[in-house]
């Protein structure tokens, strides 16, 4: 496949550590129910799945949010539970509520089910990378990604959503041989699905291990991140001779920031928890030497306050994080501006437009005046 | 009042990091639905709050805990939200749901109807506490409680739990002054109920920052951690001679554990992300120099796993903390064993059992085989 090349590389360059001009940004969940235009695509749609499941509806979302804002990349428009779907548990979404699947994973018999599915009953989602690659037409990147293993297993045993963790913890602490070969499946999945997003059109991909942060410190190591770096182990780091940068968001695992360093990925997301200026210290590295690019993290409910706080707000997160490198001979800490977690739902557009202003805006004034 | 001296004082001094025979231990929410007959006094109250006025059952049921286990502590059976209740909002508690207020926080005039309550409002807690006292007759300590001026906030604004704290943080980000006036009532007004607590005969007190974490780094120091060091100025440091420790607990606050560190409290709680050993590195202090208790860590859900399974996972928590202070000749490094949240209401009682007999066992051991 050959697309038409690349116009804004801002955000790439970020992930690989390079000097960029501003501070790229993109949003987590960019595209989405905060969007009346998203609203009446999924209403055409009638259904979540329809929706993630149609190229063309597909296509059409993911470049909604580019259309009203001047941002950095895109990312498929997709769920992170596909994967499992694609195993056989029947995801399904309830309008105004989250996933649900027909089927849990709870016995060894359900375990031994379980096997890398055919990438074919996700040819849905392939199909979608290209065609969205194609309709960006080089504006910006696209941004493919994947449930991580753990989080992927938390919805497989729950069978939904949880606010206690019951069922997937219960299993992993009374079977953990059982844990370890769901998750083991789980990675092989997941890093055949991210390559093959890769070899559809994806030009960075994203793990998201939404529910990393509910594990015990050596638990959270043992289950979620082993786990993320068989991922890692296995993805393309090039792809027709361009690198793809793999980007790895545990949610609430700001404590481990130090083992998720050793993680063979290029950007590490983080929540709002996290001090950008002390996880710079930890894990940005040095100018020439390794490290990770940082991918993060204002709070998204600043996004309820007024254009002017919203402003001050993500002035105190690209300050926070200090002056990107900016020499273009080498590469050194660089910083991408996303929120710590997916944009609410009931977020005002306006809001996401001050954001994106603010952030390019005061990015290019801190180059200017360093 | 006089009560009848203590027999166990081992959570006590483990509190103040003076040396024990074992490590004791306490579970928060330790009188509570898992237990059968918790559920039987409930039905004849009626209501949570039925339960939590009533003298009598609150007594009842505070002890019934100790009867089946062998803990060192006891804590008052109440709720966290009981202050802003007495504020006029209208505290409930529908059966199998979260506490709900029948009024909230969330503009100028309401902010300004508010008040430190008088305490008379809450004399049901008091002589509760007094009537525990009497009852435990000294077996072990009693320790009071109260949400922290933040958590409380929370349900405020929001009239309730949340799973996403939009109306707290869009009052946060957008009122800040509206909000700091908020924290400021509840501060001293937990302090003002910590204190009458004391009075009527805790023996140490715990404020509970049970939402801190969900604030981004920057605002938990202003917006909890500053009103929870306000509470802490006004407290009694000791009542009748004897000192009372002062524990805080912020759910998710691992990452801020050195800011904690400044707090003037002795105890600091753990959920089960943080790494223990880790902890008493930066927190717990040296011998005969300053420092702080930890308690925790255990995650609720090992107590869904086999007895065997249950020994394992506390052995790895004592053994993380590793050998605390034994020299009765001065203070050190102490642990406080407890889990990191509140215990499931679906627990096994022989689960509990299980628990507390591995950590005394246990806990005895490395003391005889330092």
């Amino acid at each position: 496949m050959s697309f038409a090349p690349l116009h804004n590389d801002t955000f790439l360059r970020a992930c690989l550590r390079q000097a960029t001009e501003h501070t790229p940004i993109w949003l987590m969940r960019q595209a989405g129910r905060y969007l009346p235009e998203y609203r009446a695509t999924r209403a055409k749609a009638g259904s979540f799945m329809g929706l993630a499941t149609n190229t063309d509806y597909a296509t059409e979302v993911t470049l909604q949010p580019l259309e009203r804002f001047p941002l950095d990349a895109a990312i498929l428009f997709s769920d992170i539970l596909t994967v499992p779907d694609a195993m056989g548990l029947g995801l399904s979404f309830a309008l105004g509520e989250g996933p649900k699947f027909a089927r849990h994973v709870r016995d060894e018999a359900a375990v031994n089910a379980l096997a890398v599915p055919d990438m074919d009953k996700l040819r849905y989602v392939f199909d979608a990378v290209t065609s969205i690659r194609k309709a960006l037409n080089g504006r910006v990147p696209l941004i493919g990604f994947s449930g991580s293993p753990w989080t992927l297993a938390c919805y497989m045993v729950e069978g939904g959503g949880s606010d206690d963790y019951r069922a997937v913890k219960t299993l992993m602490y009374s079977r953990p041989d059982l844990m370890h070969r769901i998750l083991a499946i789980n990675a092989d999945a997941v890093a055949l699905y991210l390559n093959t997003q890769i070899e559809a059109g994806a030009q960075a991909v994203m793990v998201f291990d939404s529910w990393g942060g509910v594990l015990a410190d050596g638990n959270f190591q043992d289950f979620s991140l082993a786990y993320t770096r068989r991922v890692l182990d296995q993805l393309k780091k090039e792809h027709d001779g361009v690198r793809i940068p793999h980007i790895v968001f545990t949610k609430g695992g700001g404590l481990w920031l130090e083992d998720m360093n050793t993680l063979p990925c290029d950007v590490l997301g983080l929540d709002w928890t996290v001090n950008l200026s002390k996880a710079r210290r930890m894990v940005g590295g040095d100018v020439g030497g390794p490290g990770k690019a940082l991918q993060g993290n204002l709070d998204p409910n600043v996004l309820f306050a007024s254009p002017e706080q919203i402003q001050t707000e993500a002035i105190r997160v690209l300050d926070s994080f200090g002056l990107p490198h900016t020499d273009r001979a080498t590469t050194g800490p660089t910083h991408i501006f996303n929120l710590g977690h997916g944009i609410s739902q009931f977020t005002p557009p306006e809001s996401v437009a001050a954001l994106v202003e603010a952030v390019h805006g005061h990015s290019k004034r801190m180059r200017q005046q360093a």
